[in-house]
């Protein structure tokens, strides 16, 4: 199955300025497409589902999957991969964010049968997909979970809803630095940690600091 | 088996202030203590699982399944009800602010066979658990899953961590109704229609408005 993966380089994690400067916010961002890159294709081989990972992104990019360049709006450039025709193959939609996202975790988006499956991410986003229904397209401005869940009604399409923490993560702000830290082991960890950011307990809550 | 679900009528959700009243806060506390009451027994009675749920709370409350009052510490007054020997039955903890637990999120805290089953809350938390292992102790302050993992492999037990958006979603905060909002059906969810929350978005993120 085809499975897009959009990033952004130019405009990278806007919201972790507070903790994080534009060069670091870059790197950290790389980190975490290389992690669910990975993720993909450790799952691709373990379980031989097929997987064809690319990267959709708004600038050129290296790295370790196929690039396709579309500087439209997220949205627009997620609709031109998706099956437009009973004839198109499926395809699903992994955000490059999904710091916390193993091989099990992205295997429960690929096991429903459903013609529509969906991650809700927290917040009442949409971090991970599938599309086998050539009547839904994505919609990613607001709650855009519940837009999905009402497209893919409207679609006459039934749905799946994968159930997954890990899915549901997907690191905009300082504060989700803490599930990265606490859940993940891949290189965005690893950056995170030589970067001197660790756990710190405030007024009873979870919080990072850096070192 | 026997399943704590902690309960503070006498604090109910302080975080909650900028939104909500102290009186509308022990009322929607109450909702969702109802709904994962409700969750368990209708998970009971649809797949036999012998549970045997109770409240653990700090006060005398009025409910749907009994009550056993202890008014020490959180992590104290659980620790009294988990396994102490080799003899004692297992017991499970599923806290109380889960107003996204369903019985199928539930039924996959029961379903691993490990000493102990771990869901971990968003923020460091520890949202439910299951204690097989009489050396098992729990800690809730500060970063309680990254110590409860540490505590379980200091006594040799096996560990299972059930990777759930639902379970890992504890209300707690202003922008977790939210998740309520987009995914609950329950009393907590009517509670919050009833009160004139709804969903809102502003720069292009999900917020909750009151009207």
């Amino acid at each position: 199955m085809r499975v897009v993966v959009p990033f952004a380089p130019d405009r990278p994690k806007t919201r972790l300025a507070p903790v994080l400067d534009e060069a670091e916010r870059a790197e950290f961002a790389r980190t975490m497409l290389d992690d669910v890159l990975d993720a993909l294709s450790t799952l691709d081989r373990e379980r031989s589902l097929s997987l064809d990972p690319f990267v959709l992104s708004t600038a050129p990019v290296d790295c370790d999957a196929p690039v396709t360049v579309d500087d439209r709006s997220l949205s627009d450039a997620v609709n031109a991969q998706l099956p437009d025709s009973a004839d198109d193959p499926p395809a699903a939609v992994v955000m490059a964010d999904l710091a916390l996202a193993t091989p099990d975790a992205l295997a429960r988006l690929f096991a429903p049968d459903a013609d529509v499956v969906l991650a809700p991410g927290r917040g009442g986003g949409t971090n991970a997909l599938v599309a086998r229904d050539p009547d839904f397209a994505v919609d990613y401005h607001g709650a855009s979970f519940r837009d999905h869940r009402e497209i893919t009604r409207e679609a006459g399409a039934d749905l799946a809803v994968v159930d997954s923490f890990r899915l549901s993560t997907d690191v905009d702000e300082p504060a989700d630095l803490v599930e990265v830290l606490l859940h993940a082991d891949g290189s965005a960890f690893e950056w995170l940690d030589g970067a001197g950011f660790e756990l710190a307990v405030a007024e009873g809550r979870v919080e990072v600091e850096r070192n």
